[in-house]
C-alpha cells in the first residue's frame, strides 16, 4: 500500500441549512452539523482507504458561530493521519454570506475512523504523508490527541503519554 | 455589477446515497438525484448573482448510469451563461469506485434560475465570462438552448431562432 | 401484449407543502416537485407496463408559477406514448386555492421511463392506443420530442429528424 | 353556505412504499400509513370546507393487511358526514400487484376534523348531501360513532345514545 | 412464558417537535403524533413478548390539546392487556412547558400489536398481570373494547358482547 | 434561582433504528446517533434550565459499539453540572436485545449547551446539587473536562490547569 497525501481524500460537501434542521432561533441544529460531518469524514476515509469505514469517536468539537437558515455551509474534509487501521479526519466549516460573498470559518471538528472488511474486522491502511504547513502541523497533534484519547479511557498511563506530559512541564 | 468567472460560481457537493433514497433495484431514484442537483445549482446561481434564486426550468436530462445504494456522489455546478435575469447552470454527477478510485461521469444536466428580490420581483445579474474551452463551448450552446426553450414555448418563431435553424441546413 | 389506453395509467398524487420542503420565499423547492412528478410518473409506467421501471430521461420542465407553503398540490401523470422498452410520461401539476377552491395549472413535464426485468435488462412494454384529443397530440408529439432527444445526444443526423426539420420550413 | 356532495372533497393520494418507511418485515409501518391517512384526509376536509382544519380524533383503525416494500398503495378520502364545525372523513387504502394489476383492498380509517380560522377558533362547515348508496351507508352510520365517541368520552349518558341503544335491543 | 407486569414494557419516548412536522398553525401534525405513538407502542409490545410485533389496530383516537412547534413532547406507553398473540397497549402523551416546568395531558391512545414469528406467523404471547389502580381499571376496560371492536367488524353478534351490554342496562 | 439535582433533567429517548439511518453494514450511522444524543441533551439541559438552550460543544465521543438496524435504542441525559450560564450533559446509550431482553452499555457522551434568551445573549442557570456517587463522580470529572477544554482552544494556560496537571505527578 502507497502512502497517500491528504489532498487525495480531501471531501467537499456544500449544501443549504434546510428548515427542517433549525432550532428555535432558526440556526441549524447541532446534531445535524454533526451528522453532516459524520458523512463528509467517512468519504474522506473512505477515499484514503478504499475501505468500508466506520465512525471510532468523535473528538471535541465547539460550536462558535451560529448557523442561520438558508446558509450555505461547506464541510470540507481531509485525512489529518493514518494509525494502523484507523484515520483521523479533519472537518473545517464554513458559511458564506449570500450578499458579500464573505466566507468566516464557523467550526472545525476530528473525527477518528477505522476501516473493516465486510465482516467488519479492523484492517490495514495506507500511511498519509502531509505536505502543507496546516497539514503537518495536524498530523504532529493528532498523535496528542491519540495519546489524551488513550489515557481518557483508561487504555494509557499517564507516564506514557509523551507528548502531553510535556504540555505540563 | 462586475463580469464574473464561471469559476466564482463552482458548487461541489459530494454525498453518499442512503437507504432511503433508493428504488427496488437498489438504485438512487431519478427523483432524488433531481433535487441534489437543484440544490447545489441553485447554490452555484446564488453564488454567481449573490441574490435569491428561484428555479426556472430544467433542461433535458438524461440518466445513463444507474447510481448503488452506498456510492460516493459528486455534484458540480458552475454557471454557464448569464442573461439578463436569468442564470443558465451546468450540472456534472460523477461516482466513484470504492475499491479503485476511479471516477465515472455519471449525468449532466442544465437548469436555469431567475435572481430574485426578497418580493420575488426579478433583477439584473452580472454579466458571465467563460475562460476554459470547455466553459466557452458551453456558453455558446446556452443561447441555443435558450432559443429551442422559447421556440417549445410557442415564444419564438422558428424562423427567428437562428442559432437552431443552421443545424439543419 | 395488448395495447392499452392512457387512462389506464392515470396516476392522482395529491398532497401539502410540508415546511421541509420549502425555500427562503416559503415557496416548493423545485426539486422537490421534480422528485414528486418522478415518482408519480414512475408509478404511472409501471402500470402500463406492469415491469420495474427506471427514470431514463427528463425533457424540459419550466417552473411558471411559485407553489406556496401549505398549499394543495395534485401531481397527475398519465403515460403519452410507448416505445419498445420505454415509455414517455405527460405529467401536469396543479395548486388549489384553499379559499376560492380555483384550480390552477402550475407546471407540466415530460419524463421517460425504461421498462427492466429484475437483472435491470430492457424488456419490451404493450403499444399505447391514444383516445382523446390532447391525448392523440402529446402522442404525435412525443415523436418529435424522441428525434429531439436524440439528435442532441448525437444520435440521430439531423437530416433525419424528420418530424424536427419539418418545423423550420 | 351551499350543502355539499361528498364526490367534491373526494382525494386521492397515490405513492410508493419507500425504504425509510418499513418495518424488520419490510412492511409499512402502521404509523407511517397512519400519517399518510392524515394528510390525505386533511386535504378532503379543507376542499369541503375551505378552511384551515386539524385533527380532532381517529375512529378504530383496523390494519388487516401487510403493504410491502415497493408497494403502490392508493389512499382515498371523502368526507363522509359534516356536524356543524365538524367532519368524518372516510378513507379506504388500496395495494396494487405490479404483475396482475390487481387492487386489493388493504385498509380502511376514519378520521374527524375541525374547521378552525386563523386564531384556531372552530367554524361552522357546510352541510353534507351523500348520493350514492355506500355514501348514505357512511352518513347514517357517521351519527352512531359520533354517539359511541361522546359516550366513550364520558360526555354522554348510555340512555341518551339512542343510536347505539337499538342494537342491544 | 412468566406473566410480566406492565412496569416491564413501561417505554420514553422524550423528544422535540421539529418544524417539518408541523402545520400552517404552527402545531404537531396529528399524523405525525399517530406515527411516533405507533414506534413507542412497538416497543412496548416487543419488549413485553420479546418478538417482532405488527400494528394490528389504532383505538378512538381523540387529539385535545394543540402542540406548538417546540415543544417538549412525552410519549409514555405500556402493555394494558395480553390476550393469546395480541397485546393493547396504552399511549399517554405529555407536553411541558419550558418556562415553568408544568406537564400537560395532551392525549391518550390505544393501539393493539399482533407478536408474529420471521414468517410473519402470529404466536404467544406472556400474561399481563396489572399491579396499580390505573393498570387494573385499564386491563379491565381492555376486555370491553375488545368486544366492541370485534362487534364493530360483525365478529361477535350484539348480545355476546356481555361486558358492553351491561352498559346499556 | 433554586439549586436542582440532576433528577430532575433526567431525558428519557426510547426509540428504533429505521432503515434511513443505517450505513453499508446496516449499523447506525455514527452521525445520526450524535444528532438524537444532541436532540436528548438538549431537552435535559432545557429542563435544567427553563431557557432555551444552544449546543456548545461536544466532548470526546467514542462508539465502541454498532447498533443494528431494528435495535431498541435508549438515550438517557442528565446535567453533569452547570457552570455560569452554561450545563454539562452526561449521555448514556444502550441498546437491548429483542430475544433475551438484555441491555448493553453502547455509547456514552458529553455536550455542553449554553442558555441563551429570545435574543441569543446567555442567561444564568440555577445550580446543580449531585446526589447519587455516580453523580457526584461526574460533577468532579466535569471541573478537569472544562479545564482540558480551555486549555486545548488556548484559553488557559498549561499551569492553571490545577485539576489536569495533577493527573501527571
Amino acid at each position: 500500500m502507497n502512502a497517500k497525501a491528504p489532498q487525495e481524500s480531501r471531501t467537499i460537501m456544500t449544501d443549504l441549512v434546510l428548515p427542517s434542521e433549525t432550532n428555535p432561533l432558526n440556526n441549524l441544529f447541532g446534531g445535524e452539523l454533526l451528522a453532516r460531518m459524520d458523512r463528509a469524514a467517512a468519504i474522506s476515509a473512505r477515499r484514503h482507504s478504499r475501505r468500508i469505514v466506520v465512525t471510532a469517536s468523535v473528538n471535541h468539537v465547539a460550536f462558535n458561530s451560529a448557523v442561520p437558515l438558508g446558509s450555505v455551509v461547506t464541510v470540507e474534509a481531509k485525512v489529518s493521519r493514518a494509525f494502523r487501521t484507523s484515520m483521523e479526519v479533519f472537518i473545517d466549516v464554513w458559511i458564506e454570506d449570500r450578499e458579500s460573498g464573505a466566507r468566516t470559518k464557523a467550526n472545525e471538528a476530528i473525527y477518528t475512523f477505522v476501516a473493516v472488511d465486510e465482516t467488519g474486522r479492523p484492517v490495514a491502511v495506507p500511511e498519509l504523508l502531509p505536505e502543507t504547513d496546516l497539514e503537518k502541523e495536524r498530523f504532529a497533534a493528532a498523535l496528542r490527541r491519540k495519546q489524551l484519547s488513550l489515557l481518557l479511557a483508561g487504555k494509557m498511563k499517564p507516564q506514557d503519554a509523551t507528548e502531553l506530559k510535556a504540555l505540563f512541564e
